[in-house]
Parts: structure tokens; sequence; C-alpha cells
């Protein structure tokens, strides 16, 4: 079936449904970052692969619009399709929405519509408020009809979190999660979609989500009863999951129920819940979960430092062998050096799954910041210039997220000027000490001063939370520049965060350093309680591309007790001597 | 009279009334820093003479609300009197509103008024949300009839601010604020109440209000002919003032007309114009000078430069006399050492006044943040410990505001580290470079970073903006660490802002250090434009209180260049060899 073929037979559904103009974004029910294949609809239908874009076919046109990331892509890949390439960021660029009110022919038989579950009450609003249209719900979802071949939902088994790495047991966090909602309710039940929410209210992960250990499920509380039900693939529960939601008194029904419960029942729930769930109370309520996630115990602490020491071997393995392989002329890409990695970090105790795919760029392709290697774009790496690095792994204790910037052999005074300076700003961040109540809008300074003093900027977060063996990408937290909500969240002892300035020149280089820190009580003063960060990630520096005429007394200080660390961890699990010499080498103290 | 008979003038003039409650807050119709005599009401009604406070008499009880720092200055003063002290900021205390709301006997009949000139829409707003109430306007001011000797209205001779230092005609500026105005003006005529709008725009001076060089007036701009009426003391206009507002085709009327006037046009203005002056638009439009005053261009920052090296010179000899007073033993207060900085201010030629009034803390008093010595507390400078000196001047050619700490003598260790620390963050923030767009909201890390690691902190904004021989706090920009509409200003290329950390030991003593920046063009690279601070201020930093060890290479380097730039500035307007030797001495570079 042609991209032509899908469009006319969307085309006909839409004429037997009376619709006008059909709305396909990329989304799924739960917010998740990666869309599971079942609700790739926006991708099956325009032959646009990117991981962000919305479609709208009407009778006569169909448009896609696409980030700046993705606008040579998705221009190669709409040739001899009917859809026209919108440009979204550009100035003049209407909107969906905009476009979509220029389109209407007569204004008060306009029907627009789109898969319910794959959008939300926000959609609803904007279109009201900004074309004066409303959205159809409670139509049948196009895909089913004309995607002959879509796939099936995801149904990877739930398995129980130790509680070693949990800490804490469910009937507790459900308690907290149940008190904390209790007072604001305005319906009888209350219905968590977030994925991560769920697996960590129930301590379950699933293999449902790319790189993300969850599962497919709501979650409802009911305040009249103060009971939970888990709809879920009940066939996918492990006997030990079941125990676990039987002991925790969270009885269990099928995924697909939750569309008639939600009709026969008063609900209340966050905005992020598709229009397909009919809320009896559509007042959002926000989820109280992100900010009890955020703050990790103290076996959610250790689990991080336990995957740190997995990841950290991997690492050094990695390194050393890099190091040889380019260094004696031996073939190495970007995708195979990936996979090398990968196989180093699946050979670790408790591994479970990478925490997202690697970006392994060398030389220009590192100054893409979100680049990652496909079969026709994969580089060789030569013995000189910069490999970005940013990988992570998904093990039972934990997550991890590591960027390194590697010289491969001679780099230019250029390089070094870059690398150093982004070096520096992630020494400031990590060193950084501040009262309870600083935000991370506060705290972004630290990681782009010294870059700033010098005309070099990023466009990207400095940092974001990282999930206990959850999400790598975790809320309500973030270190970035601008003015967001999560920018606007006091740091807490206890939450995890990513330090992880860049500098990208395109077309030549791009440089990223990253680890992961633990924001834990530092010091009580006068003043107040004072935080500092923890280092949770341990593998060194490559010190090869340094300018060390730009370094203080005091970050050659913090580099040589950072390595210190990491050597004194890391050795005692590494039993290969090639190893062990590379990483005492990695380690010599700046002079 | 006393305190308890005003009070009860007050009860009869409100039984006559009908007037049940009557609100008197700290406040002038032009919401000036410091209130003239003539509105100083609450002062005049309570014998509190703080800064800050708010007073209600009902016609059985009557209460002062005031902030901590002058919780012990108005119990003291309100003995004996009928006010009961009111602890404004403790959780305890209910607000004014809500204090009210409690002595309400019969709800529909309770008539609240209050100086309809000293209160604005926001008070008539929170009265009806917070208790129901609607303030009774329209009635005359009780002040007027029971404060027998009250003071009239200032009226000091209004003169023309040189061309070569504002840069830029007031007809020129007068059409850009109507530009700006004339779109969103939702009726005819836009009023200006800020008197440093109304003098920036005008190119006019007064000496109306303490150390704030600026006179009373309502400025009028009508959208219909396009024309500006400003409403002033007539008598107090210059020659060279009249002839310099016709020529700008600026129309004149009395002070006194321009409740008349509102009250026969139609008028739109900011919310901070008082409920005397009848607006028939009540929606608010704020006014858009400020962020005009704000950008000071060319002939505005030679004359900062102008007016800084007038105070260095002044700084500078003051320093030298008090070193070898204080050294030698004779006698010097806080009082008598402010009263001969000011001498030496006045000294110098286009010298005005002083900017504030002068904050000279010794010792313990050095860590209460806004202390003003009084003779009984005056404190004498022994040789030992640290003294606080925040001071400035208003010349014709701009204003000055600057910070120095000073130890008299052997100081101990906690004191050297304290004062460098707050010095690494001053040099800091000094020597920060940043994209355009940055707010003050991101750098105020720069001036904490380095007092947070060792558990320090403090509680005021790190800078604010300084008029151009304006007002020495001027808006909209401010670097400070909490979110406010002041830290979201974007840093722009002409602005001016202080740079003041501060660390303040409540009973030993108090560390700050202030110098003024400008805010210009650094460099364009291909991460955009970026700024950086010009240090104004000329006056040497007390290297002795310093502890060197907390000093980095490039923060010895930084002090020495600004100490060479300060000699080299000051050296040639230094006559006396005794003040060019101790400038020497005061700039000699750290090794």
């Amino acid at each position: 079936m042609t991209v032509n073929q899908r469009v006319e037979a969307l085309r006909s559904w839409m004429r037997d449904h009376g619709v006008d103009a059909y709305l396909v974004p990329t989304s799924d029910p739960h917010n998740d970052e990666y869309i599971p294949p079942h609700w790739m609809c926006r991708e099956w239908l325009t032959g646009f692969t990117g991981s962000a874009g919305t479609a709208i076919v009407t009778l006569n046109r169909a448009a896609l619009w696409t980030d700046s990331r993705y606008w040579l892509q998705a221009a190669e890949q709409l040739r001899d399709t009917p859809f026209e390439l919108m440009r979204e960021g550009e100035p003049r660029t209407a909107t969906p929405i905009g476009w979509l009110a220029r389109q209407i022919q007569d204004g008060a038989d306009f029907v627009v519509a789109g898969p319910d579950d794959m959008l939300t009450p926000s959609t609803t609003g904007r279109l009201q408020r900004e074309a004066g249209l409303t959205l159809r719900t409670g139509l049948p979802d196009a895909f089913d009809a004309i995607w002959a071949d879509r796939p099936a939902l995801p149904a990877a088994p739930i398995v129980v979190q130790p509680r070693e790495w949990t800490g804490r047991g469910s009937a507790d966090k459900l308690h907290t999660a149940a008190f904390s909602i209790a007072p604001r309710l305005k319906a009888d039940c209350y219905l968590f979609n977030d994925l991560s929410d769920i697996a960590w209210l129930l301590n379950l992960r699933g293999a449902d989500i790319a790189y993300n250990p969850v599962f497919l499920a709501y979650l409802v509380y009911s305040g009249t009863d103060e009971s939970f039900v888990l709809f879920t693939h009940t066939d996918t529960l492990t006997p030990e999951a079941y125990d676990e939601l039987r002991r925790n008194r969270v009885s269990v029904r099928e995924y697909g129920e939750i569309t008639d419960f939600c009709r026969r029942h008063s609900v209340q729930a966050a905005d992020s819940v598709p229009l397909s769930l009919p809320l009896s109370q559509t007042e959002p309520l926000a989820s109280p979960v992100g900010p009890m996630r955020a703050v990790k115990n103290e076996a959610e602490r250790e689990g991080f430092r336990q995957a740190m020491l997995h990841d950290g071997v991997a690492m050094v393995q990695f390194l050393r062998w890099l190091q040889e392989e380019v260094g004696s002329g031996r073939h190495v890409t970007e995708i195979t050096a990936s996979q090398r990695l990968a196989d180093l970090r699946a050979a670790r105790p408790g591994f479970c799954d990478l925490s997202f795919a690697t970006i392994a760029g060398y030389a220009a392709h590192g100054a893409i910041v979100h680049y990652e290697a496909e079969p026709h774009t994969d580089a060789r790496l030569q013995p000189e210039g910069l490999l970005l690095l940013d990988s992570g792994a998904q093990y039972e204790s934990g997550t991890t997220d590591i960027t390194r910037t590697i010289a491969l052999g001679p780099v230019t005074d250029e390089m070094r000027r870059v690398y150093t300076l982004v070096l520096k700003g992630h020494l400031a961040l990590a060193r950084q000490r501040f009262p309870e109540g600083t935000t991370g809008l506060q705290l972004d300074l630290a990681a782009r001063s010294a870059m700033w003093s010098h005309g070099y900027d990023f466009g990207h977060g400095t940092g974001h939370g990282v999930g206990s063996h959850l999400c790598v990408h975790e809320g309500p937290h973030q270190i970035r520049k601008d003015l967001r909500d999560c920018t606007l969240v006091p740091f807490a002892d206890g939450m995890v965060v990513t330090d992880e300035p860049g500098i990208y020149l395109a077309g030549r280089f791009g440089v990223r350093i990253e680890n992961v820190l633990l924001c834990r009580h530092a010091l009580q003063t006068d003043f107040g309680r004072f935080l500092e960060f923890e280092n949770l990630t341990l593998c060194p520096y490559d010190l090869s591309p340094l300018d060390r005429s730009l370094l203080t007394a005091g970050e050659r200080a913090q580099i040589n007790a950072y390595h210190d660390e990491v050597r004194r961890r890391l050795m005692p699990l590494l039993t290969d001597e090639a190893d062990r010499d590379w990483l005492v080498r990695a380690t010599e103290p700046l002079a």
C-alpha cells in the first residue's frame, strides 16, 4: 500500500463517517517518550519516520508538520506523496490549527476528528479557541479500519522490581498518593495514565515501551472505598507480580475495560488523559507521583551506585577497546562501536536493556544533537578528532546515562578549547553547593558561565531527572536556561539529575560531557540548609583533549579527586589486566 | 497634640463622615521611594517613624502593621498610644485587611475609607476580594481637617537637565512614548504619575523628593490630538524649564487641576495611580517609560563615567582620612564619618545631593542591612574590625551608589573568610559574559556561588538599576534569586546595574561590596550576541581583610586590572600628595 493509497483509504473512511479533517499526532494514550508501533499511525500514513510530527488530512489536502531537526528527512520521505511539508518553527509556517482554520469551507458543518486515544483535551481546547472548531469524538479509530496489518498493543511480561532497590512497599506508596489526591479530588475516582507513575507506585516493571521498563496500564484510585484497580493486559502479569498486587490490595482488570469503567464512574485525571476516556470531571488534576518519584530513598540511591559500578566497568572496557582498535587502524564505525558498548553492558549482571538509543557521533556528526547513526550515515572512526558518545542502560538496580567525548587521535586547538570549556561547566555544576529551594533555572549558570565568557552556548537543557530503573528522562525538575515549570522546581535532598553541558560547531564537531548527580544534604548553617551533588557516574573523563591552560588549580584538584574515586571503585571489578592498566593511566593525576 | 488626641480627632472626623474604619498606608500618589512630609500621615498619626507601615483606626480600636526591621522601634514608639503593634511577617499576624474583616460589626453598613490620594485600585480590589468590603471614596482627606500644621506640598525649583548628559531631546522621547502607548490606549488620554518617568521624558529635574531629583507632577498624553500636558506647581518652573517645555510643545497646568481634568476626560493609567483621580478606563496600562529609561545612551553612559570620577575622588579622600583618623585614635563615629564623606562629595563639581541616606555600620551595626546611624546608636569607630559603608551621590552627570567594607584595624579569620567570599561573588558577577536575553534570575548565581559553597547567603537583592541623575533604585530589571517580574527582564546593551552581594552575621559584623556596572556589547559569535559588564565605579577594594588563600589567580588578576584602572583614572584628579600616595598604596598589585 503506497502513501497515496493510504491517504485515499483514510479519505474514503472520512467520507463514510462525515469527517472533513482528520488529525494524526505523534502520541499515545500514556504520553510515552517512545511510541509503541500500534500507535505509529502518523508514520504509517505519511511514510515520514521522524520521532515528531503532526499530520492532517482533509478531503482535498494533506499536510505534515515537523521541526527543523527533520526538515531535510521529511522533504525526502514526503516526495511523491500528497503531504505538503510544513516547517514547524519557521515564522511563516501556520500552526496545524491555524492551517485547519483556513481549510474550512462551510464553517458550521466542518467536522474535525482524529484517533480519540491519541488526542487530549488540550487539542480540543486549542481547536475551539484558535479555530472555533469542535473536535468530533466517539467515532471509531480510522486506523483500525484502514491499517490492515496494524501492530497489536505491546504485551511484555510484568515483573516485580526487587524490594532491595525500591526500599519502600507499594502499599505505602499507594497510601501516600491517595492521601495527596483525596482532598483535591472532585470525582469519585482518580485515573493515573502515566506509565512511570504506575510502575513506580506498584513496584512493577515491564518492557512495553522501548528503553523504558514500563507496561501498558491505567491505575484507578477510588476515593469512595480507598481502593486501587489496575487495568492492564492481565496475561502479562507474572505470578510474582500477581502476588505483589494482591498483597497490596490492588485489584486487576483488563486494559481494554478502562473506557467502559470511565463511562460508568465519576472520574477525574490529569490533562494528559486521552479523549477516548470520557471523564465526568473535566477539571484536570495533576498526578502527585512525579515529585514523590523524584526524591530517591536510600535503597534507590544505593541502586544507582550499584548500576553505576556495572556501567563504569562496561565503559572502561569499551574505552580501552576503542582506543586500541582505532589506534591500530582496525575498522570501527559509529554503529559497530555502539554495538560493542551495548554488548559489554549486556554482559554486566542485572542488565535489562539500554536506556535510550546510543548517540555515537564522530566528527561533524557530533554536532548533531540528536544524531543516531544509521547504515547510510555510519561513519568510520579515524585516529583523529572527537567522538561524542552518549549512552546508558537499564539495570535492575538503576538507570544510567553518560556522555563522554573522546579524542581518537590528534585534535585541533579549537577542539581543545571547546572541550575544556564544556568540562569546566560540567565540573562547576557538579561542585556547586546551594541552599534548599534553589531551582534548575538558578543553577544553570554554573554550567554555562565558562563557555559564555568565550562566546559559546548550547540550546538543549543542562540536566534532567533520571528514574530508578525507570525512564532515563524523568521529571519534574530540570536544569536549563529557560523559564518553564520544570526549571522552577526546587532541588531537594534525594533528587537525581544529569549534568550535561555541550558545545556544537555545525559541520565540524560536537562536545558533550555528562554525569548523573545525586542531590544530597551538604551542611546546615545559620543561613539554612545547603545541598550539594554526589557524582554517581563512574568513568574517567578523557584528559587528552584538554587545554590545561584554561583549568584552575581547583578544577585540576576536582578532576583528580573524581578520577581517584573512579579508580578506587572500579578497579576491584576489573579482571582483565589490560583494562586495569588502562584505568590506571586514564586516572593519572593532572599535575 | 498627643497620639491619643490625634486618634480621637480622627475618630471624631470619622463619626461626622459616617466612617467605621480609616486606612492610612505609607505612600504618596506617585509611589515615591521617600514620602514627602505632606503625606507622612501614618507617622503623624501613630508617632511611629519607620519607613514602612500601615495604620488602621476604627471607632474602638487602632492597629499598626510593620515588618521585622521595625518591630523593636515600633513597640517603643507605640507604647502608651492606642495602637496595637501588628508584627507583619509573623505567621500568626493577620493582614490589615484580614484584621479589618474581623472588626466588622454590621457587615452591610461597615464603611472603610482612607486618604484617596494615598490609596490605589489594588487596595480596593483586595478589600473586595478578601473582606467583601467596598472602599468609600470621594470623601475629603481627614488629615486636611485634623492635622493643623500639615506640611505643604514640596515645591522646589524645576531645572533643565543639560543636553550633554541626556543625549536625547524631550520631543523625541515623548514621541517614542506616545508611539508605544497609542495602539494600546483604550481611553482618550494616558496619565503618567511616576515622577522618574516624567523627569526623564521632559529632561527636567527637581528636588521634591529626598535624594531623588524629581518634582511633583502628572503628565497627560492626549491620544486625540497627540499632545502632552504637564500638571505641576507652575511657579517652580525656572524660565529655562518653561522654555524647554514650550519648545517640546508640552503645555502646562497647575498640579491641583489634575483631579478635575480626570473627571472631565477619558483617561487611562497604570495601576499605581491613586483613587483620588477618577479614571474612566479602569483597565490598567503600564507606563512604557521604565524599559526606555533603563537603556542608557552614549551621553548617559559618559555621564555615569563622569560622575564616577568625582565620586571616586571623594571616596579616596575619605578613605585616606578615615584610616588616618581612626588609626591615630581620633574620635570618629558612624555619623561624623558619614558627614565627612558627604562634605567631600559636596565639594566635587556637579554635586547636587546624596542619592540615599548613607549607611555607615560599624561592627555589629554592619549586619543590620538597612542600618542608619542615629545619635543614640552612633558608634565610635575603633581601630579594629569592619566598617560597612554604603553611600552615593547625585551629580548633574549621573548617580552613584558604592559600598566598601573597610578593615579599621585587625580582623578575625572569620571576617577574612566572609569578606573574601563576598568579594569573590562581586568579582564573578562583574566579569560574567552572557548571551543577550539573559535575566537577573539567571545571573544571580554568579554572585552567590562562592559563598554558597561555604554555607553563607544573603536575603537582599544582588543588583538594581540606577538612574541617570535620577533615582538610585531604578527598574525594571534586578538581579536577585527569587522569581519576580524584575528578575525576568532580559539584560540589554546600555542597562546599568549594581553588583552588591553581602554576608551579615547578626550581632557581629556585616560585609557588602558594591560597584555600579554598565551592561555593554562584548562579542558576536555563531552562538549569538554576548554582553558583558563595564565597571563604572572607581574606588579601590580594601585588600587588607582578604584571605588570599581563597582567591584564584584569575581573581587576583581581575583585582589588579581593576585597581590599575582606578589608579590611572583617578590619579590625575587628585591634588593632595597624601591622597595620591594613599591611592598608590591601595592599588598596589596583589602578588
